[in-house]
């Protein structure tokens, strides 16, 4: 809970990608100062996580930690697991890269800092329009999160609330580009691609960097993305 | 999802205590094969992790899996926070014990691990019953998170179900330790103490240490807890 002395607070995942440091910059302008939340869960492109420092230092944030995880050693994903191949074209149904409970286990370790710093609102910028079809990206699932935070935690039962906000969940990859123009953010520091080098140069084929592009090309605006 | 020639698999919470050691007996006796899964979350009582892999090591698992986390580190709980005494009367509310989002980091892991091995069900020991009032061990949090499992995951979308199974939620510490007694299990390598030293012997003192004590004189069994 937050109390009526503190200026407001949320958690804000940051990935280092596009949609996340926008949804960044967003909580900014809504009066949250953030605390940012990264995680090294065993990802191929561990540019991202430089990203997300980039990301992070650029924005005013009380703390960003980087937790470390071990989903990735479970296995069972293209972004975990180098022996299945990226997609480079697009896949029927919901494509090797989902990660099981990914967004699931990120929201668990944000839920857990947000009630210790009080924080009330938890931001994820999950997308279900230009976005690979992860189910942990639906509305419905947010909503179904939601109702975990009320009832899983001792902030719920004494009335506190803790929001999960999705700022960009309806929005086009061009819409979120226009937004996150308008509030300063740098995309050219920020990495999207599934397999960057590390030096966070993107493939410019996988799905991740295609809707990437499509959106700077629908947006009207130069893509700044460094390719490989 | 488990498919038609292999034998059903659960992945089960085992965290050195009484509770769960029963779970894990009882997940057996249902047909699973089970995987363990142990949390190394910066929890005052290491000795309850020497405790899992005994209670472990006497079931026949598939595999036995301790996940090192970092919410200790966030504080907030006289669990993980030295500096927050253990009560050792009953307390008004939820008790000082309780650790933010617990069984939510910990489920969402159990949960990614499910979808990658195919399990298809997670055992958890939570009990609403001799409890300390932890938000995230009643049953109305245990059917949010389920909605949760179904709307999260890719087994989900495609029409696969995960249980997400509390044999333990409606007993009595009594009928736990007696079904446990029933099954076989060795309460004597449990280790259910909040502070208990390195050799895995109990204060007696503390909350879940009363409720251990008061449910082996309820059971009419003598209590093989090693105490300090």
């Amino acid at each position: 809970m937050t109390t009526s002395t503190t200026k407001k607070s949320a958690i804000v995942l940051v990935s280092g990608g596009l949609d996340s440091a926008t949804c960044l910059a967003i909580a900014g302008t809504q009066g949250y100062d953030c605390y940012a939340m990264s995680f090294d869960y065993g990802q191929r492109s561990t540019s991202e996580l430089v990203a997300a420092q980039t990301v992070v230092q650029s924005a005013k944030v009380l703390e960003h930690k980087i937790i470390k995880l071990p989903i990735g050693e479970f296995g069972g994903s293209a972004l975990t697991d180098s022996a299945i191949a990226i997609p480079e074209h697009a896949t029927e149904g919901i494509p090797v890269t989902y990660v099981p409970a990914r967004n699931t286990v990120f929201l668990a370790h944000a839920l857990s800092w947000a009630e210790v710093v009080e924080a009330s609102a938890i931001f994820i910028g999950v997308n279900a329009l230009d976005y690979s079809g992860y189910p942990d990206c639906r509305p419905e699932y947010i909503a179904a999160f939601q109702e975990v935070i009320k009832l899983a935690t001792k902030t719920g039962v004494e009335g506190g609330v803790i929001n999960l906000e999705t700022p960009l969940i309806n929005l086009s990859k061009a819409e979120i580009i226009k937004t996150g123009m308008r509030l300063g953010v740098d995309f050219s520091a920020t990495v999207s691609c599934y397999q960057a080098d590390s030096e966070g140069q993107a493939c410019g084929r996988c799905e991740s960097c295609r809707f990437r592009r499509q959106g700077f090309d629908q947006a009207g605006v130069d893509d700044p993305t460094r390719y490989q």
